[in-house]
C-alpha cells in the first residue's frame, strides 16, 4: 500500500509551521533572496531508507519549484555515507525546510531498519509481522507507511476500521461472548471482527461465538501452539505481547498467522541522516 | 517552565481524531451508553512520569465531565506496577482516549526517563544538559516539555525564537564573519545569537566578531577543552555532537556550559505503561 | 453504533458557520439581550425520526447554558404534529440555531424513514439491507447514522475501511484475479476484501480468488440466484444496482446476503419539521 | 451568479478527506503507480447537468496535473448515454475522485434538473422561482449554485446578508411594527428588510411600517390575490410554504413577484450519473 | 446590532495563539501554578469603550473559570483614570491574556472615539454616518461592531452581502447602464444594488436604470446638491470620499442620505488602555 | 529581516474569505468570465512602501496564473501619483482582490512611513528604534515585517520568544530579584532575559541579578541619563514608555541603546493607496 499526499500534505504544513512559526529568524537575516542551491541528504550510518518519499511535497510547501530526486527507493538497504537524496531548491528553502525533513526521515528509517530486523528473523515461516495502534500521536499515517516500507504489513489503521473487542471492551461488558453479539448486531458488515483473549477458555468463546481474528494476549508459547491446534481453520490467530528480536521467531514457529508488534515503533530509535548545501547558485 | 492548555490543546484534539475518525466502531457498536467507570493508569516498569499533565484536558474532549487525577506529579520516579493516576469518565470516553492517552505518556515519559539518567551523570558538574530541535514532527510542545520534566533545559523552540547560524548558513553566506555582521543587522534585538564552529579557527572568528553562544560541533574533548580556555567570558560554550550517557560526564567535565543533546529525544524508547478499566457504573 | 461527538463537532461549528457567517443582522438587531425561551419541535408528517441527538451539541455552541429535550428516541415512528424535541436556551441560540437544526433532521429523518420503509419489505428473510458511499459530501456520518437509525446496516464508511475492487480497479488492473492478488499482498490484513464483479465467470475468478465478499453488480434476479448457489459457503454475497422499493423484496428472495443500496440516501427527500419559539422569558 | 474557487477550495478538499481519510487502501495497494489515463462521466438518464465547473479544482487536488474537459456547460440538458466531462489524471486520482466526484454532480444536477422543470411551469408571467435557505448543511454555496444553473435565482445566502423577519422573531418581539422598528434603527442599511406574515392584517402592518420585501407565508390563492392588490408599488411580494409543481403556475398566476421554494433543494434525488476509466497509459 | 461568539470565538483563539505561540516562556517559568488573581482595566484617557463585550469569551479560553465584570457598557464615554472592567482568573491567564486583550479594546475604542466624535458633528441631520470596507484585514468583524458602539451604522459586511458596482466593474463591463442590466439579472434579489458614480452623467444613468442606493464618489459639496435633488425619492444617496472631521457637516447639509466613511476606521489610533493585577491570591 | 510564504499565506487566505465569503455577488454577476486585464496600484499620497511583496501570493489565491510586478521596492519612498505595482490576472480576480490588497499595504505603508520618519529623527545617535507587542490582534507578522521596512527593528515577536519580565510579574511574584530568580531557572537558554522597571532601585536589583536587558519604563530624561550611567556594561538598556516624534531625540540622546515604541504601529495611520483596472482583454 502507497500513500497519498492529499492524506498527508496538511500534516507535513503543520511539521513546518511548528519548526517555522513566525519565521526563520536567521535565515531571514541573511542576504540569500533568490539564491539557489542543492541539499545532498546523506545517510550517516547504514539504515533502510523510509520517507523520501514526502521529501517532495514538503519542500514545494517552501519552494514550489523544488526538485527533489530521490537516489535510492523507500525500501533500500543504505550503507554508511551513501546518498540518500538530493534537494534542488531556493536556500531559503533548504534551510527552512533541513531540520523538519530530516527528523521526519530519521524517525521513518529508524522504524524501517528495525521492522525489517524483525521481519528477516521470521523469513520462511507462515507467520507476517503486522503493527498496531501503539505510534507516536499525529504521526500514525506515516509510521505505518514506515512499517510497510520495512516490509510488514499493517494491522487497522484506527478505531474506525475494524472491529477488535480488547480486555476492557470484555470487562466493560461481561463476557467475550456478549461483547461478540452486540457488535454483530451494529457495526459496518464490511469490518473484520477481532477480539483478544488472554485464555484457552476465552479463545474457544470467541471461537464458538465466530469471529475473523483472535489475538492470543501475552501468551505462552506453549499456550500458543494449543491455540493454533484448537482455532484451525475457525479464525484468523494473531500472537502479541512481548515481542522482541528475540522471541519473534519463536513466537512464529508456533504456527500463528500474525504477530503483532508496538517494539518495530515504539523502540525504534532514530537512523542518523544529514543534510549538506552545495553548489549555493545566485 | 510549565505548559498551558492553549498552547497544546488543539493538537490532543488533532490525535484523538487521528485515531476515532468517522467513529470508534467498537465501542460504539456495544450498549455503553451512559455508563461510567474508572481507568486506572499503572506503570509496567520503572520510569520517570510524564505527560500526566495533559490527561485532563485529553479525556474532557470525550466527556466534559471526566476527572483525570493524577497520583504522582509529573517528574516523580515510578516503581513498577505504581498507580500513576485514576481516570473517571463514561466507558465511552475511556475506550476511545485510552490508546492515544497511553501513546502520548509512554512516548513523554520513555523521554522524561532517559533525559534524567543523563542529567544525573553530570550531577555536580557545571554543565547543564539541553535538548536540540531534533524532536518527532508534530509533537515539539510535548517532547520540550518531557525533557524539561526530565530535569534539562530547553534549546531554542524552534527556527523563531533565537538566532542560530549553522554549517549550512556558514556554506551559504561565505564565512562565520559575514554571517554574524548580516544576522546582527536585521534580527530582533531580544534573540539571542548562537554559532555552530567545527574547529578552533572557526571559534575565534566568532567570538571576535560578538556573539552569545557557540555550539562546537563534533570537537574532541582536547579542542572542547581549549575552547573553554579561548571563549572565557567572551561567549556561553555550548558542547554538541554524538552525546551519548557513555561520554557525557567527560564531555561536561571540560568545563563547557551547556551540552545539547538529541539522543535524549530521538533515542528514547516508549516506557511500558497501560490502562485498566474498574468499577464500572450505570 | 453510536455516535460521539468528538467525531461530528466541528462539523455542526462549520455547519452554523455556513448559515450565520459574519452574524445573524435580524436576530442581532433586535432587543433581545439576555432573553430565553423554548423551541418546540414538532413533525409535520409522519415520519422515522433520527438527528435529534445532535441537536444538544449544536445548540450549545451557541449558548453554552442551552438544554435539549428529546420527546422520543431516534428511530422512532413520529405522528404528524407531535413534539419531537424542546429547547430551552437564549432566544438568540434558538433564532441562530433554529435553521441549521432543522435541515439537519429533515435530511436525516428523511433518509431514516426511507430506509425504515425499505427495511419492512424484506423483513423475515435473511438478507440485510445496507448503504453505500453515494452519500451528500460533507454529510456521510450523518447521513450512516440516519440509515443505522432507520435499521439498516452500514456498508464501509469510506475508502480507507475495506477493500473494495471495482470495475475501475479491475479495469486499470486486468482482470479479477490480478486485482485481488495485489491487494492481498499489501493492504492491512484486518481489512474485509469484497470484489464486484458483473457476470458469473467474474464471480468465479473471485470466489476461486479468495475473498470475503462478492458485490453482485446489476445482476438479474436469475444471475443471483445462481450466484448464490455458486457462492454458498465460499464468500459473502451483496446484491447492488438499482434497488428500490419495488424490487427490494424479490432481490432478498434470491438467497443473498446483503442488498446495498444508494436509493434509500440519493432518492431520500426531506421530512417536515418545523419550531417555534413558546414562553419568551426575560 | 457564477462562483469562484477562493469560496469552495476548502469545501472539497473537505469532501475528499471525508472519502479518503488516511488512505484509498484499494487503490493504494494496486500497481497503479505513475499510471494516468482518462475517466468518461457519463449521464444515465436525462438531466439538467450542474456541478461540472468544481471537477477541474476536485480532481487537482489529487492530481495537480489533471485536466477536465467538461462536454457540456453547466445548465445543459443532457439526454441518456451522453457523455458531460472527460478527466484527464492519474488513475490514483481518477480512482480516489470518482465517488466523490460523482456524488457532488449527482445532487446538483438532481436539484439544476428539478428546478428547470418548475421554472418551466411558470414561463411566460412576471414570477420568478427563487430558493430559501432550506439548503444540505455544509453545502449551501454548491446547492444556491445549483438553483441558478437551473435557471432560478437566489434568495439570501445566509443570516448576514439580508433582514428576513420571520414568524419566531415577531413573537420573541410581540408584533411586526415592532420588529421593523428595531431593526431599521441597527442593521447594515444597505440590507433589504423583509418581513414574514401570516394574515392580510400583518401584510398590512408590514407595508405601513415600510419594508422591502413581504413573505406571505402560506396564503391561500385568493388571499395572494388580495395581498397583490394591497401590495401594489410599496412592496415586494415573495410567496411561500408548499411550493410543489403541482401549483407553482396556480401561485404565479396571482401576480406575486416571487415563489420562494425549498421544494427545489429538498425534493430534489440525484440523477444518475457515472464515470468509466478508459485508456489506461502507464 | 450585536454581535455573537459563533461568529469570532475562533478569531479570539487565533489572536492568543499569535502572542502566545508555544508558550509563554515568561510566566510559564514563573512559580504561578494555580494562584489567581484581578486585573484592573483602566482607560489612560478619555475614550469611547468598545470590545468589552469580548473579553469574557478572550479569558476564558486561558481559564474557563475566567469571571470578566465590565463596569462601563460598550459605547460609554470613560474619563480618564475610570475603571473600564476587572476581570477574575489565574495569574497565568492573567499575564497571557493581558496584551491580546488590551491590544483589541485599545483599537476597538479608538474607532468607537472617533466615530462617535463625527457622529456628533452631523447630529441634527438627517444623513447618518455610514462605514466602508476598507477595514484591517482580519479584524472587519471587530471594527465594524466597534463603529456601530460609536453610534454610526455599517454599509455592507463585504462582498457578499450587498451589490455594489464600483468604478473598476464599471470600466470592466463598458458602462453604468450595463453593468446594473447585468447584475439585475444575476444576483439574489434580496441583495440591495449600490452604484458608485463619478458625475451627475453617470448618476442619471443609475437612476433611470433602477438601483436602491447611488455612490456619489468625491463630489464637490455643489454637486452633491445638484444631485440630491435628481435623485429625490427615486433612490438613496450616500456621499463618500475624503470625508473628514472637518467638511463632515457640510456634506450632511446638502440634504445626502447617507455619508460612508474610512476615516473612522483607517485614521483611529489606539486609545490608552492598561491592566494592573491585583489581590494575587494563593 | 525578510519574509516567507510559508508563515503568512493562511492568512492571507484568512483575510480573502473575510471580504468574499460565500462570493463577490457583484463581480460574479457581472459578464466577465475569462477576462484579464491589468491593475495599477498608485500612492495618492508621499508614503513609504510596504507590503507589495506580499500582493503576488495574494492574487494567485484568486488567479493561480497571476502576475504582480512591483515597480518599487518595499521601503521606497513613493511620491504623489507614483504606480506603485502592476497586477495582471483575470478581472474576477483583480475586482476581487482590490480592497484585500489594498486594505493591506494602505496599513503597512502606513506604518512604515511613521516608522521611517521616527528612525530619521535619531539618525546619527546609538540609540536603535524598536517595536512593541501592541500590534492590531491576527496581523502582527505583518505588522513587524513593515516596522523593519521602515528602518526600525523588531522587539520579540510574542511571548514565546524571549523573556520579559513585566511590572505584573512583579507584582505577581513580588520582586524583580525573585522573578529573574526564577526565571533563569527554567526558561530556555537560548532566550534573552529583559526585565522592565520603572525606578532606579529596580533598576539596581536587575542589574545585580544579571539581565541581558532592561527596559527603563516611563522614566525622565534625567533617570534614564543616571540609568546609563549606572548599567555601563552590565546590561542593555531600552527605554519605553509615551516616545513619540517629539520627544524620540531627546530620549536618543541620552545615550540608551534601544528605544521601543508602539507608537509607530497604534499611532500610524492608512496611507491613500488605489488600484485603477486598465487594458480588459477578452
Amino acid at each position: 500500500m502507497r500513500t497519498h499526499p492529499v492524506s498527508y500534505r496538511k500534516a507535513l504544513e503543520g511539521f513546518l509551521k511548528e519548526d517555522i512559526g513566525m519565521g526563520d529568524i536567521t535565515t531571514l537575516s541573511l542576504n540569500l533572496e533568490g539564491k539557489k542551491g542543492t541539499g545532498i541528504i546523506r545517510a550517516k550510518e547504514p539504515l533502510v531508507a523510509a520517507g523520501l518519499v514526502f521529501l517532495s511535497d514538503l519542500f514545494r510547501l517552501l519552494d514550489p519549484e523544488a526538485k527533489v530526486k530521490p537516489l535510492v527507493p523507500d525500501g533500500a538497504e543504505v550503507e554508511r555515507g551513501q546518498e540518500m537524496a538530493r534537494v534542488e531548491a531556493t536556500i531559503d528553502a533548504l534551510l527552512m525546510g533541513e531540520r523538519t525533513a530530516l527528523n521526519l526521515i530519521q524517525r521513518l528509517s529508524g522504524i524501517a531498519t528495525l521492522t525489517k530486523e524483525m521481519v528477516k528473523r521470521i523469513q520462511g515461516l507462515k507467520a507476517q509481522l503486522v503493527d498496531t495502534r501503539k505510534t507516536t500521536p499525529g504521526l500514525r499515517l506515516f509510521e505505518k507507511y514506515a512499517v510497510r516500507v520495512g516490509g510488514a504489513k499493517n494491522h487497522r489503521l484506527g478505531l474506525y476500521d475494524a472491529i477488535m473487542i480488547k480486555d476492557n471492551h470484555i470487562r466493560a461488558v461481561g463476557s467475550v461472548r456478549e461483547a461478540i453479539r452486540q457488535v454483530k448486531g451494529k457495526a459496518p458488515y464490511t469490518a473484520k471482527i477481532e477480539v483478544e483473549v488472554k485464555d484457552l477458555n476465552q479463545l474457544e468463546e470467541a471461537l464458538s461465538a465466530g469471529v475473523d481474528i483472535v489475538l492470543l494476549d501475552n501468551m505462552s508459547i506453549e499456550e500458543i501452539k494449543r491455540a493454533v491446534e484448537m482455532a484451525k481453520g475457525r479464525a484468523i490467530l494473531e500472537a502479541s505481547g512481548g515481542v522482541t528480536p528475540k522471541n519473534i521467531r519463536e513466537i512464529a514457529e508456533t504456527g500463528v498467522d500474525y504477530i503483532s508488534c508496538g517494539f518495530i515503533v515504539h523502540h525504534a530509535v532514530w537512523k542518523d541522516i544529514n543534510m549538506k548545501i552545495e553548489e549555493v547558485r545566485p
